[in-house]
């Protein structure tokens, strides 16, 4: 039976990979710094162990490594965009000491795989609009430079010590759950009103797409890179595209499935406003992924909102 | 009188950024781990302040700030690139732990301008023989990977925090009193050895450039570039090319300066030989720092030599 | 106007004596990695800066330092008995590095005086019945040891570095609010419940007392503290004694006001339940105290019981 | 064969302990930020293994443990008094992070035994004449308090995580090679004067007997102590006594060795020179040690300098 040890468990990833890995019969060990299963999450209640401690601490990290003794280490533990602007100070400590630690403990353990999620935005705002797998990374906030640093730091670690660190970048993941900031979260704002038949107004650009990944579709990358031999990979790290998605398609789409939507529009148009929209409207190309590994996405935006309609009435 | 900060004084870089601001009649304060001055900077005795300290250690990095109250800290610090090779967690707390230290301690006391110096290094083996400022950069080795995520730390927490952050990034720098690894070594001891009249065999290839950069140059660049106005910069970060030197032409040059010249060339073929060479090889184009803050270069291959011999001579 | 620093700012002593001091008049700022204010102290929102930050991140801490710029700093951020038993490794780091955080901060700030929680648990289970100023001390848990520690680290720095640093040994702290671990937290419980005229049973044993002070005292003894003449003091470090609460007293005094007051004991009589008994059965003397700078108690228990059924009503 | 791991392997008591250790056919590993032996180790070349690393990098002490897989760990890394006096902060570094990496290396890596010096200068200036294992301690400089805490947190790691921490408090120990400062270091200047012939000076007081312990009497009873059965032993920590040493009497017993000895005193009557004589009078009852576990000293002052002289000759 696999072992996987998850950091930042308790997160959006983190407890889906965990859903599915435990739904494939593998043994799941979550480490993070809160002890609760969060709402969605508590049908994994007994079915993997829980480690609480601070990913800052070397101590608590080797501890679960030990512990959980992992064939797999998902180090999906960091701190996001928007409290990193803050504070970017934590960012150092969590995002880029706390990677250090878990790189140290993996080869001083002799974990064979590190999975590590990476992200769009270490491509920067000055990247084309559509970013391939060797396109330039400029990464221009704490959130991505911490990202940025964590594929470069996993993939020298990984070839030093000899064992086999992954990582795949994803676009802003979605789904059941997700704490994210204005405007993003508008996205989840408009699936979760319009299942409660109340009326949304949301500050997004009816036509701007945005790049998206439903959290679905990240665990499904994150699971088949895993376990795809590693004789068919030209990299380390790979652009995983996602979906574009146009906040007035997304209201087409809910219309056709639920009995009430009331969304409207009312666009900020403030320089910040447009240059997230612009940054968030960049798309990665995927094809390398699905050719050397074989990646197929099945997410597509009907299929997103249908199942995320369907998992907000069964937490409901 | 303006005041800088030099921490890492006590390296090549450091010593000799220090010996051209003291000659501008400018105060300067080193903050290095060693106390005492390397022997071909002992005329700095007694006109530098000296702070001895560690760069991991926070407490020493903020005294020095506040000891020194700088207008410019040049921030060289740093562990180089064969040492990370046996120690990478060294080269985490150093460089990576070192510069964040050194960014929040600037930040917190309001220092105006941070000066870094960068790596050819960070573009990677990957990248075409010719880099210009916004060629993708992919470090596969420690120390590079450390000198991107300086340079990204640094323009971030200058954007940040409101003040002047800027890099250039070197070649490998080459002077007098400098501790390489081989074979690059090989280029001091073919001088040094020259000037004393004995024979020496190199494992370099004779006509395979290397990009090289005379400390001296360095010097200039950092200083041009620390005193030019802001407003006609586009970036904070610039290519600096440095000369691209063939080892038997640097043959030619010391016959024509010393009397007693005995360099034979048995070349390393090993691969790892084959892949230093070409990833020495590649060069930096620096149009963009000539244009926009007129940088000229004043230290080609004869000038170089010439003044190292001078240098050396000096220091015997 | 006098400004302060309490970091642990939300915490029972460090909201209290926030409380006091915006009564007296003077500037407070707390310091927490919480930033909501708990119930019982709401009353301070808009009277109080409050600096949401992690003690265990040395920028944090300085950039607490140099946002409040205190004339004086308490620093009661620290993790508890209990939480350290399970995890040790904390306690290294928040007790003991964020001590060693604030100290440095302070002596590189120039920080006037710094005021420090002490305990009694710091002489430890093989003290006498009665400890003095000057009694052996001995910490055998994570919690005193770190208590110890911080007490000989922050006289030392005082010293060093020339600030006021004094520090006050409690017994454990009780009042309104508190977070305590059974068995400790019956007494809060048979006030709690007494007051709502529900039942309660308690695990104490009814006739040995315990030794405890109430916040409000805490707080008197601290400022009192701070303000007293130097030149008046023998040391740097002194015993405040609080006072000994038999249970079955406590039901009483609450007799006398209260109309429903149903408390029943079972006490435990296990070996781990004794030694807490004795060890919290232990008091200290505080006679130097009272000669010294002329502290002198108003929270007997009786006190101690109407204050505390007074401020629980207020808040309910 | 018994593995042994010593930290600050380089250092007077580590390199001795190797000494003995490898003579009794154990397995060693040195573990120091320092690469090479010290002279007067040389022997002890090819006979262990050296480790390089940092003791505050986790990732270093973890590795060591790793590498090593001691039945035994002793932990000497620590920096001394003087040079803490001039830099608290890598106290806290060395000594307690120090420690505490070790600590947590330790219990991690399942260790079944930690060895520690400790110091008589934990009891401070204000201790008795003599003072027993049990009397207060109440250090007043950063070594001592690193030292105290050093002794409860690894009495308080080996309860909590079931291994046998073992400490010893020594007083200063001398010994060929060993780096002290002024006036202590006089004991060693004298010895090494006196074998070369030529005259000195000392500062120390003639008449003022100095409590010492020689390299060669701490090593035994490391390892006596070490190897004692654990049931013989009523606490953790135990005081060693050394031998009391008047200046005037050494130069007795140098005369009855030696053919030419020159040294006069002139005393220094400073306060803080008399302060330290004080201090250094102290002597530790080691009582206990004797009764418990059947410690005997062997190197009574005639022949700590006997064989003091004969390891000099050895090494010149």
């Amino acid at each position: 039976m696999r072992r996987n040890l998850i950091t930042g468990g308790m997160g959006l990833i983190g407890r889906n990979v965990a859903k599915q890995l435990v739904a494939d019969g593998e043994r799941v060990c979550l480490f993070d710094s809160r002890g609760e299963l969060p709402p969605d999450a508590e049908d994994l209640e007994g079915k993997v162990e829980i480690l609480v401690g601070d990913i800052t601490n070397w101590a608590h990290v080797v501890e679960a490594v030990r512990e959980s003794d992992p064939d797999c280490l998902f180090h999906n533990a960091a701190v996001l965009l928007a409290p990193l602007e803050r504070d970017p100070a934590m960012g150092f400590r969590v995002n880029l000491e706390g990677t250090f630690n878990v790189l140290e403990a993996a080869r001083l353990h002799g974990v064979g795989q590190v999975m590590f999620p990476g992200s769009r935005s270490t491509f920067g705002p000055a990247s084309p609009e559509v970013v391939f797998d060797d396109t330039r990374q400029r990464p221009v906030n704490m959130y991505a430079i911490t990202k940025l640093s964590g594929e470069l730091l996993g993939e020298y670690y990984g070839r030093r010590y000899g064992f086999d660190f992954r990582a795949l970048r994803f676009p802003v993941v979605i789904g059941v759950g997700r704490q994210l900031s204005p405007p993003i979260s508008d996205i989840n704002s408009m699936i979760e009103h319009s299942i409660a038949g109340r009326p949304f107004v949301s500050t997004l650009h009816p036509d701007v797409a945005l790049n998206l990944l439903y959290v679905k579709e990240a665990v499904r990358a994150f699971i088949r890179y895993r376990d795809v031999d590693g004789s068919r990979l030209s990299r380390k790290t790979y652009n995983i595209k996602g979906i574009n998605l146009k906040p007035a398609e997304l209201v087409k789409v809910l219309e056709r499935h639920l009995p009430r939507v009331d969304i409207r529009f009312d666009p900020d148009e403030s320089e910040a406003a447009r240059e997230l929209r612009k940054a968030m409207s960049k798309q990665m190309d995927e094809s390398l992924a699905q050719k050397e590994w074989g990646w197929q996405p099945e997410y597509p935006l009907e299929e997103t909102v249908k199942d995320f309609i369907a998992e907000l009435g069964r937490d409901g």
